[in-house]
């Protein structure tokens, strides 16, 4: 007889957005569940503290020894942050309790382990919160597709910095004021390091990167670049050119080894993803016999997380089983030595022969060229913007340096991968 | 121990990418399964004609009685149409032989009866690849979405003739010459009807009605309209007005009814839906507590399509489990009395105070407008264009009568469907 037991870590956003998809949709649930789920305790850091979820006073502590694990099935783990999350949850997992997170940070630091742990113990560990909020990618990743290899993946994965750019793009604030309609409006932090920066992509693209290509990245692996230095001018310029630029988290398996990076990137306004607007979240994800799907939605919110951890404890507790397609982990170096266009931004001395030179310096280093705008503005200095066929970037910051070397050169501003 | 034993019914484009993909991630899909796929027998009408895939030779017959079910775990069935289709499933699941199919005719038609024999002989049904070749739309309901309440879906489940409206939009090219595009590429039938008319978008909306809102209807039950009479001038007008015309697959969950259609309609620009061009397919899904996600990918082709088939085939043999999410089925009844907004395009005489008199006949009717676009071209007849806002098609058909009976109306043209 299944007794369906959970307890709670953290009852924040998601901890309020699973328990109200509960009870919003309390029949269907029990229905496929086969009856009731018991919450029997919810570990809080202020068990007084008022919340926006109906659950009985007595179940709120604030002391992780008295959830009495031994008579609990499954621990819910909402808390995020790797401590105290990780040794919560090695403990649940050595008491037999099968565990169901949206902890994307942990996963993606400490995911091998509690994997292994989980595995080791004849328990489960489901995630599917933990990445693109209610968007089914690690469902769809490990079971959609469990006929194919996955070759490929380009995502919007942060819906802070897309919600940024779209405004940037469409509005033509600058980071600054866009940011801070962000942080206005709720979708962005105090503190938006973790956003902008791109560490809360390169999280998300870890844990993808172990469940489509088998290869578990250190996070810190991750060629990362935030969108801090995007400016006005360069979203003009690609506009111009015919491209939008977004936070792309890009994978690629090749034969020796896997290609992972976060970085603003120019993609062509004809790619669905440069569709993708607002805060919204969406992945792209290529199958060797499947070809490209996309899946999108909003990457974050409470009642949308809360779903897919709702989801979880239910696959957990009516199939008890693991993902189909979960890859065998493959020891693979992870770098990002491939080659790319590139837009380059710079400012030179508005006088004849300028481009020509540069140009040839380009082509002393085998750098060919797509497409250049020059624009005259009547003034010294005038701005002049390529992109380049394909090069591996060593390669080009050679070839910059040296350009930034030329006095008729005033600054290199912007160099930003462009995606085909 | 498992044989993992199957036989194939049919060896067209879907079978042979079936087994191509087999083929391909032989690797990956016996490790998963612990095993070969043991292909003991493939059903074809004639043995002996050339095919792009490598199978023995003495694994064709034409002959059902000489598949030996008795010794089957699992039937694949690729054949299309209802019969003999029907007759071979039904014998197939009477011998306790799973079944996977990517027959969306069949299942449209006859599913619930197919799915109630499987569930009394305690056998497993999966149809994925009915709908949307490989995109993962009917394991997302029934998985992904298990702890929601799908509420609503809005979809472009048809290549064929995302294809044409696509053509047309983009080059400005007729019906009749976008068609003939679509022929040459092999991205429609000889007969297009199937597709043009909205039959096979009408099939697949059906399926996804059994899983997203547990309402069976017959397909008969849809309201149903073509793409055939959509002209340019109204693809230009759209786009004037800021929206695509597309051939969407609506269907919503209300208190006592379901509403079901597929339709032309004029869909916003700036919705991600208008954005899904050529044969590709997408599907909006909106869960009570998920909120909206969108699903795109090519919705067929062999590998794409016979790739879902092979996953389905996993799934029975790996976990022999049925979908977490299958709602109970409600007997609901099925119909589109619902309020829309309206584009109409009418020819009238280009004569003062017409504009005036259509208007208050809209009026009289408790009709009223969104926006009018009326064009004088030096002409006797002058085209004039309408978008109301929400009324009931009864109404607006009503209003429309009356309108047509006017001697300075030459002509109704066109009544599409707004989508907002």
């Amino acid at each position: 007889m299944k007794n369906n037991r959970i307890v709670i870590l953290g009852m924040g956003t998601v901890g309020t957005g699973f328990v109200n998809t509960y009870h919003l949709n309390q029949e269907i649930i029990e229905g496929k569940l086969g009856g009731p789920l018991n919450i029997t305790r919810v570990l809080v850091g202020k068990a007084g503290k008022r919340r926006s979820v109906d659950l009985p006073k007595d179940l709120y502590t604030e002391d992780f020894e008295a959830l009495d694990l031994e008579n609990t099935d499954l621990v819910v783990e909402l808390m995020g942050g790797v401590e105290p999350a990780f040794t919560y949850l090695k403990a649940a997992l050595k008491k037999k309790c099968h565990v169901v997170t949206a902890n994307k940070e942990l996963m993606a630091k400490k995911g091998a382990e509690l994997i292994g742990l989980a595995d080791e113990m004849g328990v489960l560990l489901r995630y599917e919160a933990s990445v693109g909020g209610g968007i089914p990618l690690i469902t769809t990743i490990n079971d959609g597709m469990a006929s194919n290899k996955v070759v490929k993946m380009m995502g919007i994965l942060n819906g802070t910095t897309n919600f940024i750019l779209t405004k940037m793009t469409r509005d033509r604030l600058s980071y600054e004021e866009a940011l801070g309609q962000a942080q206005d409006l709720g979708f962005a932090e105090a503190d938006p390091t973790a956003d902008v920066e791109g560490f809360d992509a390169a999280y998300k693209l870890a844990i993808l990167s172990k469940d489509a290509f088998g290869v578990i990245p250190d996070p810190e692996e991750i060629t990362r670049q935030g969108i801090r230095e995007i400016s006005l001018e360069d979203i003009e310029y690609g506009l111009e050119l015919g491209y939008k630029i977004k936070l792309l988290a890009l994978g690629e398996k090749k034969n020796a080894h896997v290609e992972l990076s976060v970085q603003p990137a120019l993609i062509s306004v004809d790619h669905p993803i440069a569709s993708v607007n607002q805060e919204f979240n969406a992945l792209f994800i290529e199958g060797n016999s499947l070809g490209e799907i996309m899946l999108y939605g909003k990457g974050a919110g409470g009642m949308a997380t809360g779903s897919a951890v709702m989801t979880d404890v239910m696959e957990v507790f009516i199939n008890g089983r693991k993902y189909v397609g979960s890859c065998k982990e493959k020891n693979m170096p992870v770098n990002n030595i491939g080659l790319s266009p590139y837009y380059v931004r710079m400012e030179v001395l508005d006088s004849p022969g300028v481009l020509g030179q540069i140009a040839m310096i380009f082509g002393d280093y085998g750098i060919s060229l797509d497409s250049v705008v020059q624009r005259a503005r009547g003034l010294e200095i005038a701005p002049l913007v390529f992109i380049t066929h394909d090069v591996v970037r060593d390669k080009l910051n050679r070839a910059l340096r040296e350009i930034e070397g030329k006095d008729y050169v005033v600054k290199i501003q912007s160099i930003i991968k462009v995606v085909r």
